[in-house]
This record gives C-alpha cells, sequence and structure tokens, in this order.
C-alpha cells in the first residue's frame, strides 16, 4: 500500500466524523422537525443522530485506536481500555438509537421491524453486542488464555469490519427509506430532488465515505501497532535464534 | 484466523451464489411481473437480475479465482485471464442492468439518479470501470513497469473489496426502496410484511451473506496465492542469503 501520512488523515477523518454527526443533527433539528423523547416524530429523529454517532463515528473512532502512533509504544492495556471503552458508548449510543424508533413505532402503533433495513441495522447492533462481549472476554479479562486471545483476535478484526459494512449499508438504506417517506407527499417530490433530498443524499454519501476511510485506516500495513507475536517478528526471532546457535 | 477447509467454503458460495441469483429471477419473474426489454415495468425488472448477476455474484466469483488452490500452481497469466475476463462480464452484467432501468425511466418520464440508491450504485459502477481499466493496464498490459505494478497492487485489493461493499449497500437499498414502492398500494403493506416482502427481505439478507463470504473468503490468509514479492518470502531469502554467507 503507497505510504500515506497518518496526521492529516486523523485530521480528515476528525472534520469528516464531526462533519456527519453536524449534518445528521441538523436534518433531524431542521429538516425532520426537531428532537424530543416524547414518542411523537420527534422521538424518531434521535434514531438517525444515535446511530450516525455510534455505529459510525464513535464505532469508527473506537476502530481506529491501535492506529494512532502513541498507541504503539509501551503498555498495550491502557489502549484496550479506550477501544472498549469508545466501543462501549457506541454501542450504548447505539441501543439508546434502536429505543427512540421501538417507543416512537409502539406509540405511533406502527409495526416493528418489517423493512430490510430495520433486518440489516438490527443484525448490525446484535453482532456488535456479541462482537464487544467476546472482546472484552477475549482480551481484557485476565484469566482467558494466550492461545484462545491468538485464535480470536484475527476473527475479531474480520468482524470488526463486518459490523462497520453492516453499519453503512444500514445508514444508506435507512436515508433512502426516510426520504421516500418523507417527500411522498411533499409539494417537490423525491424524485425532483428538493433541498433536502440533496442534503440528505450527500450526508449518506459522506457517511459512506467516512466508512471506507475507516477501512483504509485499518488496511494500510504500516499503521499496524507492531505485533510481537507476528509471523514476522517470530521469523526474525528463528533466524536469529539458528544464527546464535551456529 | 482459524482454519477454514477451502473445498466446503466453495461448495457454500458456489450454491449461495446460485440461490441469490434465482431468487433474484424469481422475484422479478413471478412476484414483480415479469421480464421483458420493451421498456415497460418488465424492463425495470431486468436491473436487479443484472446488478446482483454481475455487481455481486460474478464480481464474488472474480474476487476469489486467485484462492483456489489450482492458482497458486504453476502461471499466474491464466487466471490473471479468469479473473479480468469474469470482472468484464461482471461489468457488462451491470451496464445493462443501468440500461434496463435509465431506459425504463427515460420511456415513463421517471427521473433518473435522484434517490441515495442510485447515487450509490452508479458510484458502485464507475469505481468498477476505474478498477477493471486500471486493473488491465497494471497486471495484464505487458509494458507496465514491475515498481508501478507493485505500487497499485494493494490498492487494487483493497478497492476491490470496497467495491463489492457499496455493491452490498445499493443491493440492500434498492431492494428496500423497490418494496416501499411496490407495496405502497398493496392489500397488505410493507409493514404487515405480506409474502413478498418476506421474500425480498431474505434475499436482501443472503446476498448480504454472500457478500460477506467473499470477504471472508479474500481475508483468510492462508487461501491466499503465495507472492514471490511478499515481505515474508524476502525476508527468508534475506536470511538464507545471510547464512551462506556466513
Amino acid at each position: 500500500m503507497p505510504t500515506i501520512p497518518f496526521l492529516p488523515y486523523s485530521i480528515l477523518m476528525g472534520n469528516l466524523g464531526i462533519l456527519c454527526l453536524g449534518l445528521t443533527v441538523y436534518w433531524s433539528q431542521h429538516l425532520l422537525g426537531g428532537l424530543a423523547w416524547d414518542g411523537s416524530h420527534k422521538m424518531f429523529n434521535w434514531h438517525p443522530v444515535l446511530m450516525v454517532t455510534g455505529m459510525v463515528v464513535l464505532y469508527g473512532a473506537a476502530a481506529l485506536v491501535y492506529r494512532l502512533p502513541l498507541s504503539h509504544m509501551g503498555s498495550k492495556l491502557p489502549w484496550k481500555v479506550l477501544h472498549a471503552t469508545l466501543a462501549l458508548i457506541a454501542f450504548i449510543s447505539a441501543i439508546l438509537g434502536l429505543e427512540a424508533v421501538f417507543k416512537f413505532h409502539n406509540v405511533q402503533k406502527i409495526p416493528n421491524m418489517y423493512s430490510l433495513h430495520s433486518w440489516l441495522g438490527l443484525s448490525a447492533v446484535l453482532f456488535f453486542s456479541c462482537q464487544w462481549l467476546m472482546g472484552f472476554v477475549s482480551f481484557l479479562w485476565p484469566w482467558t488464555p494466550i492461545w484462545f486471545r491468538a485464535l480470536y483476535k484475527p476473527v475479531h478484526v474480520f468482524f470488526g469490519s463486518v459490523i462497520l459494512v453492516l453499519a453503512i449499508a444500514s445508514c444508506i438504506s435507512g436515508i433512502n427509506e426516510k426520504l421516500f417517506m418523507k417527500l411522498k407527499n411533499s409539494t417537490i417530490p423525491y424524485s425532483k430532488l428538493p433541498p433536502e433530498a440533496w442534503f440528505a443524499n450527500v450526508l449518506g454519501m459522506l457517511i459512506l465515505v467516512f466508512g471506507v476511510l475507516v477501512l483504509l485506516g485499518l488496511a494500510i500495513p504500516g499503521w499496524k501497532r507492531p505485533d510481537v507475536n507476528s509471523q514476522d517478528v517470530r521469523q526474525v526471532r528463528y533466524y536469529a535464534m539458528m544464527n546464535y546457535r551456529k
């Protein structure tokens, strides 16, 4: 992978994350009718805000913790705790985001869990709960055997990216669905691209770009924390030992 | 990553790909009203069939070519040609899938390119066209310098997965959108989950599972084609040379 400097990347990601969050809050507050925790449509409007906060921005930040050059020095434990804490706040945000839509549906007598968006979104949150629990038990529980950690780590890394992909696909399908619902009786329908449609379409594309850039950050080999048990390091040790014996 | 046998995986993927395709054809043929290339809604029905064929099933097959154990022996060239050919058929299928929806919209006087699904889907196909061209120029054009191939290869690999993610998110948002449109005037609305909604939701989830399993196949280190220029192999050569000198 061509070398990319980490500092401009992290500044870009910070700004892009804040932009995604800010635009989602603006959409909910000023275009969808405002925010309230009262079972009305204003309660539904917490759903995009909390899901983008939790499943995209905070989740992305948690995923990238080990790419910070500072985290490559010294003990890994504080960075593990930061990773788990950010992921936990992301998870709580997502649960509140689900509560917002379920309570709104229940008060308004709208059925739950019928759209493909809802099936996908709930799958993402359920996988995330398993991922967090398994991560905690495997990497922060001091009595977990090393062989199990080593076996589970690549699974945790792979499913970390998969859950982000599910979250991004959920956001895209959710924004698309909301625009079709909201603008079907509008004076300017979705098909005529009124300003709100432009706004939310651009928001969806920015969320997608954020997600792809998180995946890029995770993929760049030079940004990974050097692993003392990695194949490369073991190979170097093996050859050093062979040379020593000679 | 825990060891998974390749043969059962490839049998599963073959069956899952055929299942996704078969269910999409069934949906278009028997639930959406049939297939025809005539500008009517039957022409639209080619859109899901051709997009799932091209951007999901054939694209996934092309991505996994280098994971076949047979491809790890002998010359890489025939496998490169197979990879490029499958990707080209996938791309042609996607272009025909776009033609189906654009012609249907134009004949029916429906605006093009307004939904987030359409923005995302077109982005996926545009990225795919760049990916194919860059792949061809870099890896099949005999005069491309080796240093450029080496520099571009990880970019090609990363964007290969990204395009699949965009395609999966496009399929999910497209199926979701189509169900909202189709069932809004139905006797049983989408929110009451009529059989067609169940059918297409399950199809969407199966497409997602297929996509995630392609990403899994690409991520398992033991299934990758041993690269003569990889860091590991260079390291082994280096140490062998150092031992030889001693």
